[in-house]
């Protein structure tokens, strides 16, 4: 669920820079009261995402713009399929097209990707799940992105979770030490997690009652014995350039999620198109 | 050049939406006068672009920062190399970790794929420029990356600029009377380009003084045609996929400009990683 | 073509200045339920402008405030022409009345101004266009006073057309120097105007292939042998203290455009008035 | 005085409007390290004001730049005098020149004004003020060009003061009414004026307790009337087309203050010049 | 009387602060379509202030919640009384509860605070007023309350009223160096108010043409003597700790006004809740 | 740790507010180079909190005003101790003293009563917490005093907790399948809190899997007989009108947090001054 308002804020700031002091060509070509109708159609296979985006944009611009939708975030998309149709003031509709369709573009594709990584892991009980490499300004629409796809989302910001790092640890002096400290600091609402490289540091993080163990660029076997070690005591997390991993071989080493940069961060757009009638 | 009061608008909203309240598990875990110092490492070759940005993530965040570039925009960097050491407050640079590499990473990503292309034409006095495809919020850093990638830039934004599109012939009623239009109505210091699809099209668009003629998605032989028809009355901008297009036979056709929408979006960051001693 | 959501944010950021923490004087005498309906009357002839800008004060302030036009902006109006008739509630009116008057008096100033410049020049195929003198934060409603009394706009920022100015030509080392420097760099969208004051300079901007040349603070005779040097090859922009000058004389001298700072620089307000029954 | 941040925020929001995405004619022509100097020198005479306004505009771009004035705010200058000298990097001055020109021509123009009507009643115990009738979002500048040129402020916004006009004695039912509810509700620390039209209403006022009294477009000789009625009861202010009357006329009427729309209403800027060596 | 424009701001700014990136709670266990209806029920006697700001909070959230409340501003309720019912979408109202209980709360208790002080001051001609003393970004609401609860407002902000407080004196030389001063400076409009501790300063105020002058902290005998030194040429201010002194033998001794900064600024919020169905 | 960028914002808009144009009466009577020094003054005894808050006010003013202290945020201070002292520019001084004091009195006034609390449950092991009931645009720093007096925070926004209340469990049907639509939907780096009135809801509450359980307004006996139900196997909080409770009771019930809205909702301002010499 996108707020409404938070949406038309970004909408705004991102027509502002498109627009600068205004659309000239269409100023002094369009009539003003000239009317356009036209669809927005997938050009290539894959999962939407983005049409109430989309339909807010011209919303925002124009409360007089009629759009309505075919599909639905979330639906599969073919090659041809007619998303949505739209009709309105020409003056609101070319306004809003390049931004409506950098929204689904991106959007669907990050959906795409997801949807992909989901599929590859079906059958085990293990998440997708996203991180902070978020395209800056965009980070709630893009980790909606990775929910339409079936993924899940990791921390939205620094003060929605502890993940003690490596420079954490080494500025703590231990995991322990780090540990002990982040508990005694946050809310206790707030899981604590602890991202480990060796199997020594697995164990330290276990005793040191961390929540959450990421495994960071493990090989599988490694992932394995840690997975073990941990035994259901706290949650693991496999990390690290995972979009070019086997992630069949990754989930079936036991661990509860799997985080993958790539899924906001190298995204292809999918193409999609506005044609006027 | 980018404006450093605008870089830092930029830095303060991004750090913003990474923050959210405060990262508490620095707050926590990383002692108040902790310092640290590291390297930001090439993990790809590529063309870097964004090292005086991710200096001022820092200088915006605590002016005590000690960062030095050993590489500068523009400059090849390979698999290894050290671009820049940092030293400071631990708290500092661990805020500006994230921004800063997110920056780097996808501007170096969009100036080594300009400069893959900018090398692919070499030899044909045509340029490979940008479009409005940017991200949301980043456009003048990603046509900032262009550049640095040794491409060139179209339109900032819908003022800067008239581009006459299909729709806006449509609701004109003729190229004639949209450029028309145009130049009754636009400052003086803008020239007029007319998006044409057909070699009819081109030659109405010459006709009516058109300062510059886009050819949208025409193959390779009959936008040689259009070039012969234009014969230097006009300049040309050939436009459509050229991602996925023979870069150097578009070049041969005698244009005057390749737009390339995929320079800035479909871009895959370039690896660097950030390491601590 | 103002753009409405803008208009609300000069509106509101005109109010916050006038208000304070609150029209104290009608808070308190005036009661909630009084409504009132008044005039706006001329109380000069001239060509009006900002009618649609004054509806959108009360439109802004109180959606249910009547406000309804007998003339358009563009309309010449005499002295006693009842422009508008306005019917609501009495703290809505109160509250807009003071900007709105400040709006219609001094973008129908600007209006009549311009067309005072134009009627001069009728008959000739010059163009009165305005300067980047405007009043900070009114800028896209001077220019708009400005093609309402049938002028043009120059630019309306500095990033939408180039005008290399003698400090720039200085800078750069010569005239062609700085056209080169700045085809090399600007968007092929711009055209490059540049300022001349002698005829040496106009030979050398017209040999750099500039396409637009002023003449700046030329007498007659200087400009007339300038149009002949340049000979169509380049647009050419008659500039400096035009406000003082014979405009005929100027237009017979065969240049395409006369600019005039004085058109937003130094106007007198048309008297406008609102008074209520 | 005026308040640095506030001024920086105006510089900023002007700058804005000015630049665009930026001056590309600066960035494409003068190379990074090119520094020049100049000095602002006038073209009239007059009543300087700005000064710390223009070196505040240097000061917000680039801290750099150095600045130094030879008169001061208030200072009588003359036709070729040396106001200020600058020198610093050419970008920095080029991007502050016409937002630091617009600000002194128009707050001098204004001292200007008020100094020649502040000269005309000479030896009468009275002030000239000024009114709401400001650019908007320039008040604070304008009413501060108002001092500097000898003149005192009325109110700067509708919270710092009551002033009944014949809207609000029409919606209350009479002055006394209006009065006693204004009494009633406002802070103690503010004092409350009526506006008046009668002597009728100004016995009115009078009896009902304002604190002052508005003379609205009465003659001289019932402006006097009026005085010798309220007898220092109440401060008596005189207003309405003051621009167009005989100044002197009106002080020997015996009021306490004539109000000048026109000082900050119908301005002719002064004409100040940056020269470069 | 409460801008909706500028409370719809404040509770942006509010929900924003208690959002963060969304109210994961509700959006992951409340149905989309769930609607509730509630009661807002008073648990404690009181003067209720806020319902018109508790109402916009909703209707800001969402228009269609239907907010019907049974007692307004200044209204005396009972611990039980059923003060307003809402009904809608539950994620709307769930949004919303927090922050305008947050403002029924704390309005109501600086109302109820207030009537108790006027009600001990019943039967004299005196005003209870309030102070600066308020909460950063809710002074207008609390200054509202105030009101609501029958007392009057001091200033709403340092530009609205001269008040010369034991700095100003001695940083001017002495009290009547600082009101000539500032008659000599402030708009006309603006009564000046001197703060004094001794009788001698009472009389040198007085003698300066102060137009209100203030007890501070003064015993009820030497107040006595001030009013009657002062005899109705100024208007008289009693302040200082007013919260703990007997406000009767204040207003005996004949002042005008007597404010209490613990009106605002020592607030105990009246417990009122929200009931669901 | 606060922000000092975010706490500079703060600061901006506290002082705009209550500024208005600005403060005449400085402005007018203390000459501009006059400076002056003081001592912030404990008039009452307890935990100081605000201090480099009350120094960043006058640093933001006023780079050049000293402001040196003699006691932390944290330590405990007595009647008549001088906090710190101040010298600088009067008007810098007096420009932030009115908001530095009203910071300084009231995170005092919430750290001291937040002492008081934690004080009074000495020797067990439970934690005096937070809640949302802040003061809109203060609550981070609210929460910052409740640390300062030895308190521990809840969530600072609805989005870095779960806290699943009656009517979210009303709206999914139950506790269980509140726990697992949360559990399915929230990032795995925060837990989920269940609030609960009965041992039935107890027992379900645990069954479902949630992390914490809050008990709400339960006699002290019932909470011990839950938290021997839930027998470690979640985290137990204890809410519900605690400012009236006796502590001592409800910690000796085994609960591990105890929830006091009234440390922030409450709160008594310190009595601190500003003497100058």
């Amino acid at each position: 669920m996108i707020d409404q308002k938070q949406l038309f804020k970004t909408i705004e700031t991102a027509l502002a820079e498109d627009m600068g002091t205004g659309d000239i060509t269409t100023m002094s070509t369009v009539p003003d009261d000239k009317t356009v109708s036209g669809s927005f159609i997938a050009k290539a296979d894959g999962i939407l995402c983005g049409v109430d985006i989309a339909a807010a944009v011209f919303s925002y611009i124009d409360s007089d713009v009629h759009f309505k939708n075919f599909f639905s975030d979330g639906d599969a998309v073919k090659y041809g399929d007619v998303i949505a149709a739209i009709k309105g003031r020409a003056f609101s509709v070319l306004t809003g097209e390049r931004l409506a369709l950098n929204f689904l573009q991106r959007l669907s594709g990050i959906a795409t990707k997801t949807h992909e990584a989901v599929q590859k892991i079906e059958g085990f009980a293990v998440r997708i799940i996203d991180t902070r490499k978020t395209t800056p300004g965009l980070r709630i629409y893009e980790k909606y992105a990775v929910r339409t796809g079936g993924g899940y989302n990791h921390r939205f910001t620094l003060s929605d979770g502890v993940l003690i790092k490596d420079n954490h640890i080494s500025a703590a002096g231990s995991i322990t030490n780090a540990v002990r400290r982040a508990r005694d600091y946050v809310p206790h609402t707030l899981k604590i997690e602890v991202e480990t490289e060796t199997l020594e540091q697995v164990k330290e993080a276990l005793e040191s009652g961390a929540d959450i163990i990421m495994l960071d660029n493990m090989p599988a076997g490694m992932m394995k014995e840690a997975v073990q070690i941990i035994n259901k005591k706290a949650l693991v997390e496999a990390s690290g350039n995972m979009d070019e991993k086997d992630l069949r071989e990754v989930a079936a080493t036991g661990v509860d999620f799997i985080s993958i940069g790539a899924l906001t961060n190298a995204v292809r757009p999918m193409d999609i198109s506005l044609k006027f009638k």
